[in-house]
């Protein structure tokens, strides 16, 4: 069971003026910024209502979100769910049929526990699910 | 000023099989279908937390989301936030440089007047702004 959207990821090629831009849209500046050195990632967060918009940036050319930037340009990168027990979801659908992309849940930003869903079990769409470390 | 996210769309090629996905990774079945057809597509929304996700079938060959999935395949198409007045808001992000892709607001699904900013104005996310018609 899923609770909410948590947040959405959004990879951008320059944080500086993607973190303007997205101020000037929301009516909100960044309230966080946070670098995933694991990932190569350095993220910015909005609030906005009971979700948050994630900025995404690469800090190296390995990083996922320098792939997909190459790939298919700046957009919209995944989707990410919150839910209470992300071990009994992942249970849940691995059941379900669901393919995940790692088994076992790591360390993501934002003080959460993360896992992916692939996208060709989800209608392209990369899905993450998170929970928060309590 | 932006409220929350109203809801994310997601274009799909199969609607039936999508609702049967969806239900299974969300929890819960979809609660409304709802045809455009200005727009030729088919909607089918999922509600989670305070927002939802839109699945969005093409229903004619003209229809944006059969271009979309032509040119980059299923996945999220769209990001709409919920504002209080459409208008106050098209008249602040014009002065903060947004462009438009339709300048007047429009009716859309689920009863809202929409609008839509260009992705090229926003790090290649296309942004969809919604007020609720009482």
């Amino acid at each position: 069971m899923v609770n909410k959207i948590e947040h959405i990821g959004i990879a951008v090629k320059n944080m500086e003026d993607a973190n303007i831009l997205f101020e000037k849209l929301l009516g909100v500046p960044s309230y966080k910024s946070e670098e995933v050195e694991s990932e190569g990632v350095l993220t910015s967060f909005f609030q906005t209502g009971e979700s948050k918009i994630e900025l995404l940036m690469a800090t190296k050319e390995e990083s996922p979100i320098a792939k997909f930037i190459e790939k298919k340009g700046e957009g919209i990168h995944h989707i990410a769910f919150d839910v209470d027990d992300i071990q009994v979801e992942i249970s849940r659908l691995k059941a379900e049929g669901f393919v995940l992309i790692n088994e076992a849940p790591k360390k993501g930003a934002d003080n959460k526990l993360v896992v992916f869903l692939h996208p060709k079990g989800t209608n392209g769409v990369l899905v993450e699910l998170c929970q928060e470390i309590k």
